[in-house]
């Protein structure tokens, strides 16, 4: 058997595993590559990959063979059972010190239990996030990897030197934590672009629905605001979609395409942990609902039939003015959605003792993903200034930015919720931000109402914190407090 | 040994174990009890339960040993490994055809488990959910029971003589469904609770923050309320609850108290059910992120002197039409809450294979438990008159209600918006009508961003359904669409 060659090995040539081997390739590493159903890998030999340093191979072990100790394999398949299955096949190959990376989008738990089992085998576990699409994967995605800390300095050149760049060339890559981090804080980048991606489309529906903006209209407010604070990717291809006219009938493609959205998977995960672990994570709940939602589009047809909207849906006001307001509100929106996203990886890193440093992951997200943006590199400055910064937030500079954005965000609101335009998520946003700001809640009566039904106690703000009070309200029932009913 | 006697058994005596064991015997059961720590037994037997039918028993053999066959105990403990803990400790002792009952608030998949593993003993199992907290407990409460349906008619005349009788004298107790159907549904009640308390919540927040009633003319309006539409044991429990005055201080309780709620629960778990069944359920998650929120209390107020809200907080306009106005806004917002509830409920039945009679429910919450309302009787009859209704909403009564309600609704959320006051339930609400009542959401938009970055493909609004495309949008990357990056 020839010595092996290869510098790194890939399973799975769907279009991110094809396209981070031509990446990789493309930056002089030799891969060797290997797909279950093989013909796709003599297609991709014969195609894409024709004339360049990468290894087709039929077999795990022809794979295992063509590769270079430590062996270094990175599995690019379905989420879930594939994974283990993969791993299963490969590891009766290897040999103490390989290691196998996982760029799936993997739940979280699922890379800590990973983790630990292969480091029994003597193995070495990576589970990284790996976000850009298509074209970020081919270019330069950016890349969060977690799990064994002795894998990362093998793994790290290959890695760095595929991933996007900022302009000083620092790489969107960089090791994120232990066991499950990588595959956590890709998970909390998807919910988050789950909540730029709402705020969107609230903004395009106002403009739409309520000012009559056509597509041509849209693609030059995008446009427009791709230069601004909301210079962004996702700014940017909406501006790009708004431009797209399908080439058979001629009409906006955007005007063609049904209204309806799936959303199982990593938002509904990031919404999941924000309960578990009692962070507030308004937005992207609701910008996860609104998938839902979408979803009922013939009994959104049906109701549409029988529910009233507001007497007066029309638009009266100075226009231009409305449209800044609309891009303050998604400013203003978009911060706080990233507010909650950093606290709730606080929480994560607190209660699993993972450290999760946000200025390199605000880093890491900067290029190459998707949900990247010049704002991003605002949250590293941040998050330089403030390390241990509880919530964004209370940043000088955005909280400028937010008091130079309220007037406008709040109109917005205002007049989407007074003309029956749904935006669930600016106006939920709005809500967090009226809510984190108040010293005083409502929430004196709740506690007051459960202590009423369930003897739940208090506490007092006269008196110490976690002293607990029990009153009987009605002066009937028993004097014993709850203890089995906690609602 | 001596003939047993006690009609059923019940194990934990905290509040709610005492109250309904006292409920059981005011209704002719004579009741055997035991507690882990039996000196709580011997108190109770010396105290609320001196000269009653009330067996105490120091050991679980002596609990059985006192119950008519089939036996059947119930059991009141903090849920979780405690539960399994007492069936343990118990299923030694019993007979084939006895019956286990827990009746704490355990996690429906727990319930699913335990039925199924007691069926295979030989042992009947339900789990039930129990609502109307301590006084329910004593007088009647809202009792949801579910599991083995053999298990059913031996308990049904005892649950249903201690269940709260709506006014033609029907209980508030009805079979719900196989395996964890009755916690499921508690489960969903308790969520709706969270729901219902936030808005009274925020209701209250507007009243005081915004016009400054005290708790003297908030007694007076809650009082008003109540005699109208809201009219609910939540709403009863709020105004007795302003018109209390600590004894200590002659201030009104309710603003000596602190503003600060825990989460950990059913509330929590209901959300995760709606993210996991894809059910928008954006109304109870905002009520858990409120709670989530009000914990913070110490962020809040550091970032109470940092961040600002809109330049005029003051209201200006007529206090009594505003008031009445946040009664509508507060209505509609809980025909909302109520129906993504029963919508959640519809899609668990869907996915579990159980049916659930959702008029059944709605009689089962009429009375007895937190959520009591005369509202819970128009659903009910919403229910009779469309048993399948997709969403409570496309009921005609319901519709109309709205319909009246919402230009108040939105005046609200417009000031509250506008000067600064956090009304997050009520403007999620909103927005889900406004979403639900619409045949074209912006999501087309959302599809196009997915399918730009990801090549997730999308449907046509001038094809049909299930006919996927995929555009090349910016005439680079791979044709191939995507399957292992699914955002």
């Amino acid at each position: 058997m020839s010595t092996p060659t290869a510098d790194i090995g890939l399973i799975g040539l769907a279009v991110m595993g094809e396209n981070l081997v031509l990446n990789m390739e493309d930056h002089g590493f030799t891969v060797a590559v290997y797909n279950r159903t093989t013909s796709r890998v003599d297609e991709f030999l014969a195609d894409r990959a024709k004339g360049k340093k990468i290894i087709g191979c039929h077999s795990i072990e022809k794979l295992v063979a063509s590769l270079k100790s430590p062996r270094k394999i990175m599995i690019m398949v379905k989420a879930g059972a594939a994974v283990d299955a993969v791993i299963d096949q490969l590891v009766p190959h290897l040999e103490k010190g390989d290691i196998l990376i996982d760029g799936g989008n993997t739940h979280y738990p699922d890379t800590t239990r990973r983790t630990r089992a292969l480091k029994e085998k003597g193995l070495q576990f990576i589970g990284t996030g790996v976000s850009g699409g298509e074209e970020g994967a081919l270019k330069g995605p950016s890349i969060m990897p977690g799990g064994d800390p002795e894998a990362w300095p093998p793994v790290k050149p290959i890695f760095q030197s595929i991933a996007a760049k900022v302009d000083d060339g620092t790489p969107c890559c960089d090791w994120v934590g232990p066991e499950g981090a990588g595959h956590y804080v890709k998970m909390v980048h998807n919910g988050i672009e789950y909540g730029d991606m709402q705020l969107i489309c609230e903004a395009y529906h106002l403009l739409h629905s309520l000012l009559g903006f056509n597509a041509e209209a849209l693609h030059e407010v995008f446009d427009r605001w791709n230069s601004g604070p909301l210079d962004s990717y996702l700014i940017e291809i909406t501006r790009d979609i708004f431009g797209y006219r399908d080439p058979e009938t001629g009409k906006p493609m955007v005007d063609l395409i049904l209204d309806t959205a799936g959303q199982k998977g990593t938002g509904k995960w990031t919404v999941v942990s924000s309960a578990d672990l009692g962070v507030p994570l308004t937005l992207i709940a609701e910008a996860v609902y609104a998938r839902c939602l979408s979803a009922l589009k013939d009994e959104r047809v049906r109701a549409s039939k029988i529910l009233k909207g507001p007497a007066d849906e029309s638009f009266s006001g100075n226009i231009q003015q409305f449209v800044d307001d609309v891009e303050m509100a998604l400013y203003a929106s978009k911060i706080m959605s990233y507010a909650q996203g950093f606290a709730l990886m606080n929480a994560m890193a607190k209660e699993s003792g993972w450290t999760i440093d946000n200025g390199k992951v605000a880093l890491m997200w900067r290029g190459g993903c998707i949900i990247r943006s010049a704002f991003l590199g605002k949250i590293k400055e941040a998050f330089d200034r403030t390390p241990d910064l509880d919530n964004l937030m209370l940043d000088p500079y955005f909280h400028h930015e937010i008091e130079r954005a309220q007037n406008g965000w709040r109109r917005v609101v205002s007049v989407a919720v007074s003309r029956g335009i749904p935006v669930p998520a600016m106006s939920s946003a709005l809500a967090y931000y009226d809510g984190y700001r108040s010293d005083r809640l409502p929430t004196n009566l709740l506690q007051a109402q459960r202590d009423y039904f369930g003897a739940h106690t208090y506490e007092r703000i006269d008196r110490s914190r976690g002293e607990f009070f029990h009153t009987n309200w009605t002066g009937r029932g028993g004097t014993t407090a709850s203890t089995t009913y906690n609602a």
